[in-house]
């Protein structure tokens, strides 16, 4: 039969974060992997987090006013090619269908790399006067770029779960508030929902969205010292309503190019908050995207088994999940409750009840934190305000130590050397002055490996007129963060 | 500028029913053509359709134990080929991914037909136990099938919208309990939610699922005559199973392959209502899922703008949103109160309500049904309770009047000449014996055009030993339902 593999996780996160981020994926039902490289499956454990993350970001976008649709996941070549710098930016990785049956298609059939192409394409159909504008359309679906280097599950596939949002302007003012309006919302959800802290800032035009006038970004720290992109949102200015011939007529009675941005966010948050809350004995859940957000355990003796432990702890599960609590409890008779709370704590539930004979006579729970494994005893009749506190609390707390962990990342260097240095002790951020020329940019990342992460909104230090670049010398024209990255 | 088009539908729908269903998609902002022949777009009123619908199953799968769960787009050649009928019956309209960048595939990639392959490459390794089962999956995602032939949104496209349930079984008798629980709930939420009304039966083995041992189908009727296979529910028995190695070791300690089914409602679901529902002015949604419940017409002339129907029309939209009804309030300047009148009739609008400066001086306002265009005044302080009352009252007339229609397509034919008559005629449905040879279910269908939609689960006339094949004469084995088809 099936090879029983090692039920727990088999290294310490501190020692070899890679393969421990693959056990705590793998050995807690979050995910598989498909039958062709860099492709992933989720399991119902692992999908039941997306689609958390996707309620709580789509309510908020319809809230703004934006609204859902559908686009096809093939894009014809001529379309794809259509805007070039946007095209070659994708070309090495695109999907290319060129069959149908036993027929050869007469022009091959992209898969979605990103909807740019199609929708613009869509738009200027759509879009004829400023009376159809501001358009703010959102796209959930897969998008497909062929990773032929390492693959990483959430982090680097070669298909993901994502959502791209387009939206078209009668002006650049709109556009640029837009894309900051969305950059804040998304920083906003990952603190709220995911406890994960970011910093926000520009890339550099090296850096940027293929095809954007600027593009802004949310970038997370790793507990190895590597950045990861966690959201972007692009200016797009009038980059591809030109080629794409996206017009209206004006309230001037004149004809405009319109102004556009997209933006998105994938299921890599999901990689992210795993790397950045997780322990040696596996995954720590936030709790308000947690399928499950407490487990209950009954305790009990062979004998005692259909006597009080179980109705009581039914009841409690019922109050619970009334309570809008999602509740599990866990009946499984062949497990003893010490490898229940293993198998929990592996899996990241926030929080575990259990519940025996001798709690059941003091009127009593015992309660314990997944985040920092405290126990507690709290009163039965106590049980909702407590639980609802407490889930609170873990999420406030995981918050509070990841961004302490994000700011302790960030270091300043005033030199190459120091540069070079913090970035081989795996410090995380450096800030450094640089001149804006690219060549530094791409020196500096040929010989340390970190490239600019992000010029920051509001840099601290603040850039003033007597820094230099920290490659060449001359003036610095910013001080941006470099950072390995994933 | 842009090429305005006809803003009406031009054509009648008993006149020309294709032509009006493409006008009721393209001139209501629900669909538009995607760059690629077979493939659509939903626009945001389109989408928010299949929202709604993908809510409600949503929900109705999770509350009987069914769990979400993503797979890839992608499934390599190989693994599609393992079950050799059911690759034959896709083959022909596979999209194939031969290429990712400049570099070829060394295994050609099948975009998703179906998941069967994939997902039962993935059961083999998830399944060992008894205790693992049953399994219960659904995927929400899209399925791509070359349409060669002719296309028409929502019926027949390259690529569509569905969800497919997969389950896994530890016998037999509750596979063929799933299938059947699965069809049933279908049927219940066709007729609560769209108004439409099927019938329930099997397919013959000619036209069952590639690969299942038995196919259960609902059934819808067009008003031209031809059916519409509106969800189907699969009996897969082990035909899976024994190629892919889906094994368990039963509560025997013994090994047993696992029993199967599948099934799937799409897209096509938005098709049938709208043919169904339908008339000359344009779409009739059923209340349900309409993304607009209530349509508010403000009506003043140009100087009453500012004082009483606009901030009065206000506070009823938000009466009758915080109510939890799906309302829009209709403030464009530029159109008069008679074209918004024609616009949301056309879009289909359950519910339209004027309010004007003689509605707000006697405290009523004047509402018109979509369905019956009946116009009828209500107090103001009444709305909430008459609205809610008006569109239950709308769904169950639509429902009624789709079940008359059902009802009466359906002929019984004791010859072959009265039953290739009735089809000729558009009758519909035709009930006639058959021997349960597939060479006269063959012949029929060539000679007629007509091909056996159905085996009803409860055919009347009920079946007896007397029946004759209408084709050979010989005994008959079933009086099966026999139509024309989408």
């Amino acid at each position: 039969m099936k090879i029983q593999k090692e039920y727990g996780i088999t290294v310490k996160k501190g020692d070899n974060l890679s393969e421990w981020y693959s056990q705590a994926l793998l050995k807690t039902d979050l995910i598989d992997y498909g039958p062709s490289k860099g492709f992933i499956v989720l399991k119902p454990y692992g999908y039941s987090i997306w689609e958390s993350i996707r309620q709580v970001v789509d309510v908020r976008l319809k809230e703004s006013g934006h609204q859902n649709a559908f686009l096809p996941t093939v894009i014809p070549e001529s379309l794809l090619r259509k805007e070039e710098v946007h095209f070659s930016g994708f070309n090495s990785e695109v999907f290319w269908i060129t069959q149908a049956g036993a027929t050869s298609l007469q022009e091959r059939l992209a898969l979605r790399p990103t909807s740019e192409a199609i929708a613009y394409y869509l738009f200027s159909n759509w879009v004829s006067s400023y009376k159809d504008l501001p358009l703010k359309l959102n796209f959930w679906n897969s998008a497909m770029r062929a990773e032929i280097k390492s693959t990483k599950p959430f982090i680097r596939n070669s298909e993901f779960l994502w959502q791209e949002g387009h939206t078209v302007h009668t002006n650049s003012k709109e556009a640029e508030e837009e894309v900051r309006f969305i950059l804040d919302l998304y920083e906003i959800i990952l603190a709220d929902y995911l406890a994960i802290p970011v910093l926000k800032g520009s890339k550099t035009r090296k850096e940027k969205f293929v095809g954007a006038v600027v593009t802004t970004t949310l970038e997370g720290m790793m507990p190895d010292g590597k950045a990861l992109q966690l959201a972007t949102s692009h200016n797009l200015g009038q980059n591809f309503s030109v080629p794409f011939e996206i017009r209206f007529l004006g309230s001037d009675n004149q004809e405009h190019f319109a102004w556009q941005t997209s933006w998105g966010i994938s299921w890599r948050l999901i990689g992210a908050f795993i790397m950045i809350h997780g322990d040696d004995r596996g995954l720590v859940l936030p709790p308000k995207i947690a399928p499950i957000q407490v487990v209950l355990v009954p305790i009990y003796k062979k004998d005692q088994y259909d006597q009080d432990v179980i109705p009581k702890s039914m009841e409690l599960a019922s109050e619970l999940s009334k309570a809008g609590i999602r509740v599990h409890l866990d009946t499984r008779d062949e497990f003893t409750a010490g490898w229940k709370y293993n198998d929990w704590e592996k899996k990241g539930v926030p929080l575990r009840i259990s519940i025996g004979p001798k709690e059941i006579l003091k009127g009593e729970l015992e309660v314990v934190r997944r985040d920092t494994l405290q126990k507690e005893t709290i009163p039965q009749n106590g049980l909702i305000k407590r639980v609802t506190e407490l889930l609170d609390l873990i999420h406030t707390s995981l918050l509070k130590r990841a961004n302490e962990a994000l700011q302790r990342s960030v270091a300043n260097a005033s030199s190459f050397y120091q540069l070079k240095e913090m970035i081989q002790k795996q410090v995380g951020f450096v800030s450094a002055g640089w001149c804006g020329n690219e060549n530094c940019e791409i020196s500096i990342k040929e010989e340390t490996g970190a490239d600019i992460r992000l010029i920051p909104f509001e840099s601290t230090p603040k850039w003033d007129s007597t820094m230099r670049c920290v490659y060449c010398g001359k003036k610095a024209e910013a001080n941006p963060l470099f950072a390995k990255a994933y």
